[in-house]
């Protein structure tokens, strides 16, 4: 009952007064954000005592140790893990592989396997390879040329696109399924052109599929660092005879049993209406996960902690789940949203930042136009710290269970130039994190999750 | 006569139409900086090959012949260079530092000398400390607590201030002035943290003034690194009695002569008003001068070289000059404003960037509100290249004389988050300018000065 009050008092608070209260909470995050902000701490646990958490691995098991810990110690009303199922997919020993300019001759490249293919023989594979520019290139080249070949795509990003994950929409197909296609002209493997701007010696990695491909069809496929993919190419027009080698020992075991780790401030107003903010617990297993996603796993964490230090009471249920997604990239999501349908919950909000701890410029919004218009009423708020973009977007969460009328799916969107220096490779790591560009995207995440919870769905759900 | 045909063609083009050439020009001007940019090539020769470039060294000599022969090759309409005399201030021995916590027990910390401060005698000086936070601290110590004493200005810069530079001017009193204040109390030296937001090893170093103080009375100053601040507030509080250390050796020598390098294009349509970018081609002599100013000047070099290559004819004349400014700031610009009054020069822009090779956000304008309001009639243009700020500045260029009406004074906004940590300190190398945001700054650079070549001031010099 006393809450009834509070809200015919804050519903019939003049606007003036409503936006003078708004702006002062942002300025409160932000200073506790800037000040006294946890996020760069908690990730140089994650990324420099734990490191890369390939799901299943013992890093995997100990960051949802560490990020429950946490949560645990920032006295929120509940936190629990929420059992997930996720492929576990490994390594093995380390890739090699070279190319033979002429018998002995060789030169080193470093390439890794990417994620979810199957493994060469112990001893690698060795042949010539052909050159391609992108899957398309597949078709032009045809089966004569391609049979028994190591096929190597390389079709660079194109770096005259603005947003740089643009670009790597544009050639990400080589990576996801460039076995598959090359597979079906009777390739034997394949060499994937780094997804990267810059040249230099990191091969990033990938998921890939198989799609409905027989067990005895699939080929092994590597990423290669953009350094390497010059040095072959430039070596390929001088002699397309040369060979190719790589050996690489992956395998997908067994699936296994992993958490969401989880975290909850009870609404005193409307506790049914869900705020949430999430990001993805595991990593690939190169560098140690610092950008891809530790970074949006210590904002979120960071939000929530932001909201409490500044004294502010949620009128909604604000939420963290850190998702272990897996190597599919779902197992996470999906249980978390399976269960949210189970118990009919009403979630108005997902905001996650899956692009990086850079430097924010602002959010992709994936909402319907009355939603979309509310946020954009925010804008002035968001002016003073420099958070410009307000763009419509996707649900990059990929949870559409979750979507149970007009709920809004947000992204931070992070300032993207140098992302693709540190995707998915040996090159995401701590000391690549900027303090103050980390903390920077935790107080806009904040302050969104402040102004939907403050304000509600304009549109609500049914 | 031809060319007033041309322009009378163009005054007639529909406005529709003209907006369509001008989202094309600049489609063609990212395109190229960021499929061909040169920029990079020339900041590693810069930063590498020259390297740090005080005025009056041998590397500032060779940056001006380096870059005059860049703009030579660039076939250009005019390439020449402008004498300037610049006062020479050299580091002499390489400072060092220590505290002491008692008689030969010592900690070694890093400091650097002010830039046109006083030597200590040789062997350095040694006395207690008093911290201050900040010049006003001064007053509340008072003479009693000061005489003898070296101050310690540990005031840091604001986290909690969005703009970087805006907390980078609270604080930066203590560098400038510190020693005129601090000797008026009776200090010996004067020790100031570096304006630095993140903890680290690296002093930071900044121009200072003595004003008026006679030279017997002029006391040394030098930056200490932040992780070197903390250690030393830290051990005052356990012990007020330690005493503190340093040694410099830097010194004043005449003035010297050197040259702005300027090359321009001239307009077709108006030769007479002049479009100028520019840059500050010495550097303080830490690190090697990438982002301050490398960046600027290899950037203002690229304006030139993008609209060359797109194949636009500029209307007016667009004129780059890098600047040999010297130790006071102003030398270099002094005499180019000097020369251009005296030539009756009309310069309707002059636009730099002297804040770091970062990721574009904007531009800043000193203009009158109808030029204003004309640039912010371009905004939409620029949105689509993640161009959103455009703020009112100040003319950081220092060269009123040049305003002989309502000329526009811009600078390029880069993201501040991370300037700091490279700022005057020997943190400032190539390996930290990334090679997309450099050229991306570029051609945000080349699109505005392609508009006010194509429309002039809309309120136009007298």
């Amino acid at each position: 009952m006393k809450y009834f009050w509070l809200a015919v008092l804050l519903i019939s608070m003049p606007i003036q007064a409503r936006q003078q209260q708004d702006k002062e909470q942002l300025r409160d995050i932000y200073h506790q954000a800037l000040s006294n902000g946890q996020g760069y701490t908690w990730l140089n646990y994650l990324s420099n005592q734990i490191g890369a958490r390939l799901p299943g691995s013992l890093q995997a098991e100990k960051a949802v140790n560490y990020t429950k810990s946490v949560l645990d110690s920032m006295g929120l009303d509940k936190v629990w893990l929420q059992p997930v199922t996720v492929q576990k997919w490994v390594r093995g020993l380390p890739e090699f592989a070279y190319l033979e300019s002429s018998s002995g001759f060789t030169n080193n490249v470093p390439v890794r396997a990417l994620v979810g293919s199957v493994a060469t023989p112990l001893g690698g594979i060795k042949a010539k390879v052909v050159e391609v520019h992108g899957i398309e290139g597949l078709k032009t080249m045809g089966k004569d040329k391609i049979q028994g070949k190591i096929v190597f795509f390389n079709k660079p990003m194109d770096p005259t696109i603005i947003d740089t994950f643009e670009a790597y929409k544009e050639a990400v197909d080589q990576y996801y399924s460039g076995a598959v296609e090359a597979g079906k002209y009777g390739a034997v493997g394949v060499i994937v052109r780094s997804l990267n701007l810059r040249l230099d010696d990191y091969p990033h990695t990938a998921a890939m599929s198989y799609g409905d491909t027989p067990m005895e069809k699939r080929i092994p496929a590597a990423a290669i660092s953009t350094n390497g993919a010059e040095l072959l190419s430039a070596s390929l027009k001088l002699n397309p005879e040369i060979q190719f080698s790589f050996r690489q020992n992956c395998k997908i075991l067994l699936d296994v049993k992993s958490y969401n780790v989880i975290g909850e401030i009870k609404g005193n107003t409307y506790p049914d209406e869900i705020v949430m903010v999430g990001g993805q617990l595991d990593s690939w297993d190169l560098g140690d996960g610092s950008h891809f996603n530790g970074a949006g796993v210590v904002q979120s964490m960071e939000v929530l902690r932001l909201l409490k230090a500044t004294g502010y009471r949620p009128k909604r249920t604000v939420r963290v789940v850190l998702f272990m997604n897996g190597q599919d990239g779902l197992g996470g999501t999906t249980a978390y949203a399976k269960n949210a349908v189970q118990k009919k919950e009403n979630h108005i909000l997902a905001l996650e930042n899956t692009a990086g701890g850079f430097s924010p410029r602002g959010f992709s919004l994936a909402a319907n136009q009355a939603n979309f218009n509310q946020v954009l009423g925010w804008k002035q708020l968001f002016l003073p710290y420099m958070i410009h973009l307000f763009e419509e977007g996707s649900n990059k969460l990929d949870i559409n269970l979750l979507n149970n009328g007009d709920m809004v799916f947000a992204s931070l969107k992070p300032d993207t130039h140098r992302i693709f220096d540190h995707h998915n490779s040996d090159n995401d790591t701590f000391e690549h994190i900027n303090k103050r560009e980390l903390e920077l995207g935790a107080a806009a995440m904040a302050s969104l999750v402040y102004l939907f919870d403050s304000y509600g769905l304009e549109s609500p759900n049914n």
